[in-house]
């Protein structure tokens, strides 16, 4: 069974929208079982917009086209439609009574292309649209005049706002899919979010001991991302669950601490999750990643609780005055520095009163390099009960993925700690 | 001329990545006068990504493939092209080189399958990759064997990782599309970026004083993102300049100071230049954006020069002994209040010895709100050596957005305030 999603809209064509359909689509069809196997946009052309219909319809049981079907000049996609399928457009009452209802909830006057949108093609079913005024379509193609064979093909035309489309995506169109084609093929699928190595790294460790998996037909994707890297374990058909079940276990002691979760986790909502779960509160203290890490503790609700303070202090006397970072150690040692990044980290720690800081100091770029410390030298130092460590990296990246990948790495060497230390 | 994209990638068609190539190579194009005709995303599987390379090639004259040059085994699409175009790979010497250098170069061993990376079809041109290791492919096809004809196509690999691909394109790919196919109809085109009024009634303020233009030819497009909405001015064939010119100077006219900047210019580099040009210093005092303005803050270049110091002051107690909060203050008033906002301004500016302070205190949300107080309440504040301002904001969001409109209007407010300030 083949499902096809077609984007419409010299909008996206041209760059000036992101296109949200695509991605939304296909993780609402994934979960339900289905994979899309092709995904085209084109503009508001009648033209090529009729060549991918024709296209798509000829390949596949199930086509989701979206866009186009707005009150305005350059929404075309009906009209294309019923002219491809040789069918006329007929005006749909109760259609029209639900734009003129959407209107007059609303206390506006009914506008006069308002009946250009009841037209349906007179062999669809018109599909709800409470959130707007343009009705979805849906075609059942019984049979598919371009693929011959075919017996239930579905065109479906959805409306382009995300609000009006993924109701009636949801409500009328994935129920229609699930019935007409029951998914026989089981997927299970598993996440498992790395940070600390390379892609090439992480795939070298576990590549042979997935082997025989891989060879029954598990498939292991990788997703690199500035500082960490996914591993996607997925199996189809019977067993599918346990296959991917005894893939992670293996993954996992392969791989050890350096998986920090899985599915959608963020290193920071396990950071925050840890602290709390042990009863530890946190200070910190930024210099090159200019509150980055701060931001991104923030980010994740019920930071509060666990997070006191967090100071960036970008000057050498904001360090001195703030942290209490003697001024002899920056002279003696620099302000990127091994003894540096530990005063600060003991000074946030003890400013706060904080369990656990967290402190880094290094050069962004692009300037501020020199021979011994390049551009991308970073120290990162973690100030606990027991005592404070600290971290020596190398991040040559532009300003703000060097800030990502030393956020990261501070997250993580505070993540590592955490997994170690016993409840307060 | 046609210009289609091809995305490939598992991680895109099961939906859990967002496809953002699609339109930044779109928009990019669309600036430099071309149309891009198609964009198909295909699954990491060699049989249909052999079935739309062969189909693109024969429409189209230049196609821009993204994904799948990774060192995994999952990394597909050179294998794939070369098969298609009956050609073998072969080891790339001066490619490895390249790879080797950027492991050595960031202290790390060179990975097993790193070679696998310099293999490239026998007939194709490497393309640097300065920021990772896979190298792009260019593949002149002349001809080109799926279009009779057709003398001059040509298909580029790129890299998937953004930041991997995006200098590539704009160094390596574009200026070969402007030389073979140079653009007979001039665009003119102009992104004015404004901030602190919704995207309506930005169209409201601009529509009709600019219908004689679009009348002619015109086009106006709006870009609404958190807290700002883009105004975009394109105009073709002869007079294109100056009637975006026209354009420009209407809507600076209509929309006055809400206009912050043009093109891609972001807030708060606009607010760092605006700083540096009046050699003024700042302090910042975050509660509920958490350290994301000192973070926006620091992803500009040279922010070193006017950014002293930046307090997160989580807690109360935070607020007291780093800003020097009376503790009555928040007793009687409440931590989200004017009179807290006032006193965590002036506590930055005097504390950091800047010369202008902003503070931001509100509820983020999802918990902490009250009838009196809701969820989204902000107050941000301003200090300077005139005074002390204070505006009060209601951004009813979820965490992350309301993080950042928060922050866009606390950068505005600073900006507002600069605009109208001597130099020191």
């Amino acid at each position: 069974m083949n499902i096809e999603i077609l984007n419409i809209g010299t909008e996206l064509t041209t760059g000036r929208v992101l296109n949200t359909h695509q991605q939304w689509l296909c993780s609402e069809l994934f979960r339900a079982g289905y994979a899309v196997s092709r995904q085209t946009l084109v503009a508001d052309e009648p033209q090529i917009m009729a060549a991918v219909f024709r296209e798509s319809l000829a390949r596949s049981d199930v086509v989701i086209a979206t866009g186009g079907l707005g009150p305005t000049t350059d929404d075309l996609t009906v009209e294309t439609v019923a002219k491809l399928l040789g069918t006329k457009l007929v005006f749909d009452e109760p259609t029209f009574e639900e734009i003129k209802n959407f209107f007059e909830q609303r206390g506006r006057p009914v506008p006069d292309n308002a009946r250009r949108q009841a037209l349906v093609p007179e062999s669809a079913r018109a599909l709800h649209n409470p959130n707007g005024t343009a009705p979805g379509i849906a075609l059942f193609l019984q049979p598919n005049p371009f693929q011959p064979g075919a017996n239930k093909s579905c065109l479906f035309l959805l409306p382009g706002p995300p609000r009006e489309l993924r109701p009636m995506f949801t409500r009328q169109v994935l129920p229609w899919i699930t019935r007409e084609f029951p998914c026989d093929v089981v997927v299970a699928c598993r996440n498992l979010r790395t940070t600390g190595l390379g892609e090439s790294f992480v795939q070298n460790k576990i590549q042979e001991p997935l082997n025989a998996l891989t060879e029954a037909g598990l498939e292991v994707g990788y997703c690199a991302r500035p500082g960490e890297v996914d591993v996607r374990l997925t199996a189809r058909g019977c067993g599918a669950e346990e296959t991917v079940g005894e893939a992670e276990r293996i993954v996992r002691s392969c791989l050890g601490e350096i998986i920090y979760g899985q599915e959608t986790d963020s290193l920071e909502a396990v950071v925050v999750q840890l602290l709390a779960s042990k009863k530890l509160t946190l200070a910190l203290a930024e210099s090159c990643t200019g509150g980055l890490i701060a931001s991104r503790i923030t980010d994740v609700p019920g930071a509060s609780a666990v997070f006191l303070a967090g100071h960036v202090t970008y000057s050498n006397a904001a360090k001195e005055t703030m942290l209490g970072v003697p001024a002899e150690t920056i002279e003696q040692h620099g302000a990127v520095s091994e003894q540096t990044a530990r005063a600060m980290a003991e000074g946030a720690r003890q400013r706060a009163g904080a369990d656990v800081a967290l402190a880094v100091t290094g050069i962004a770029g692009p300037s501020g390099g020199s021979a011994e410390k390049p551009v991308g030298t970073v120290y990162i130092a973690l100030a606990a009960q027991d005592g404070t460590t600290v971290e020596k990296c190398f991040n040559p990246y532009d300003r703000q993925t060097f800030k990502w990948v030393t956020a990261q790495q501070a997250l993580d060497l505070l993540r590592r700690h955490l997994t170690q230390v016993r409840n307060k």
